[in-house]
Order: C-alpha cells, then structure tokens, then sequence
C-alpha cells in the first residue's frame, strides 16, 4: 500500500467540452480527484487543469495515460515530491460581534490573512496559503462560528526555474 | 443586446461524476464559461462550484434551471453585481536577473503580491486579488518575462452578512 496524493498539471487546448472529458474520465475509471483547479494560461488559448489524485504509483501512471489520449490535452506532467509549491484560495465568512474584531485582526495579522469585508455582525477573510496552513487557519476561526467558506482548487508550480513549457 | 458576466454559485453533493455533468451541460447548450473553480466547503460531503458566465438575462435563467435539474445539485444562486466579492489566485514564475531582484520586491509590495520562491535567475509570485488587479499585476510583471503561469478560477462570495446556506 503506497496510497498517498499526487499532483497532476495538464495543459489543454480552450475548446467546450474539454473539462468535462477530463472529470469524466476520472469518474468512469474509478480515479478519487481531491481538488481540481481550472484557468486560463498567459495564453489565452491555453487552459491549466491541476489535479489533485489519491493513489498509488500505477493510478497516477494510468491517469497520465489516459490523459495523453484525449486530443486537446497538451502536456501531462506530475509535480514531485519536494519540487513543487502549492497554494489555494479561501474566502470565509466569520460571525464576529463588535467587541471580538480585534482578535480576528491578531489572528489575520499572524496566519497572514487579509479582512476583505465586514459588516455589523461579520467579518470575511481571505487566505492564499498551503493546505495545511489553510486547515490550521480553518481549525483558529471555527471557534468564531463558520457562516460560509469558499475555496478553490489548489494549484501548483514547480519550484526552481524548471517549467512546464509547451509549444504549439 | 445585454452581454455580461454573471457569477453563479452551486452547491452540489460530492459525488464522482459530478462536475463531469454540470461541465457537460454546459458545453452542450452552448453555454460559454469564462471560469469555473470547485472546492470543498466545511462540510466535506458538499463542494461549491463558482462558475462565471457570459451571456444575456435570458441564458442566466437557462443556467440556473438547467443546474436544478441536475439531482447531485443542492442549490443555486446568482450572486448580483455590487453584492459579492470575488477573488483569484494567480502563481507567476518570472525571469528575473540578480540586479532586478529588488524591482519586483517593490512591485510585489505594492500590488500586495508574496514572493513565495526564488533561483539563481527566477522568481515565483502568488497574488490572490480581483481579475482587474490580477490583469494589472499580469501587465506590470510581464517586460520581466513571464516563464509559467497558475491561476485557479475566479470565487465568489456575497458581502455583508448575507449567505448562501444549505440545510442538508
């Protein structure tokens, strides 16, 4: 048992359809996507899939493979171990009477979130951080009362100066 | 004629196979997203997927009839114009010489960017703002040479103490 979660950048062409090929492709076979993130490249023409797969080495081989066979996938690449930074998005939007805003301001102040609204009764946070450092964060402000959080997918990008580049 | 960009949230049941359906809807009908991001919420068995679309009053409707009919979704909702906040997270891997180093701190301070990593000739930024300001960080960034770029879809979430519950 070596089950543990990969992460899989996939560069596609823009095309209608293409996304749901792919998370088709993941539901039929079986594969357990964790996260996936969608957007555009500095080409507009040129879209970015980050998905997040549990497993063990032969899935994340057949999901490349698979990959690989769709027309508008471009490159398929898994991020390593160690040579990859990632990072999600999370908005969320706390119950916060008058007299606690400051210790919600100590806590932005220290995990690095910033206060994007607020109102008589709420205060909304935003946080770009790993998912560890998301989930700690989730687990400081729950005590506060979790009206509603939203998150993205994560995405990743290799350390270094290696990337993954593509010609058309 | 009416063009605009609409966002719409949908909480849908975390199954397989369903951000495979609701892709497939909209590619089928025609429906043109702009962007598309799904996580999790605090409840792990119910995802929230923001999809920005373009389209006139009459698509919308369309939209959100066409969601509701699909059994794995719990809600939808239009957030309106003026009454949501709506970040992206973005990662640029920039080409940035030893001499350059201390132009794209000033940069990343003042567009409230993070330097998450750094080599001998690149440097990796994370910005989490608002598309505009995600356009104007990409425009100020780019003479530098833009390696690879990772943005996660656009989320949403309405201002104030307004929420988009969901009893289970």
């Amino acid at each position: 048992m070596n089950e543990m979660k990969h992460t899989i950048s996939v560069l596609v062409e823009n095309h209608a359809g293409v996304l749901s090929r792919i998370s088709g492709l993941f539901s039929r076979r079986g594969f357990n996507i964790d996260s996936l993130a969608v957007g555009v490249t500095d080409d507009p023409e040129i879209s970015r899939i980050t998905i997040i797969v549990s497993g063990d080495e032969h899935t994340v081989e057949q999901v490349e493979k698979q990959l690989n066979k769709l027309v508008e996938v471009i490159k398929v690449k898994t991020l390593k171990k160690g040579e990859k930074l990632e990072r999600q998005l999370v908005l969320i939007k706390l119950s916060v009477p008058l007299e606690k805003r400051s210790e919600i301001l100590t806590i932005a102040d220290i995990t690095g979130a910033s206060v994007i609204d607020i109102s008589q009764t709420t205060m909304t946070l935003l946080l770009a951080d790993t998912y560890p450092n998301v989930l700690r964060f989730e687990e400081i402000t729950k005590p506060y009362g979790v009206l509603e959080e939203v998150r993205t997918g994560t995405i990743a990008i290799q350390k270094g100066a290696e990337t993954m580049t593509f010609k058309k």
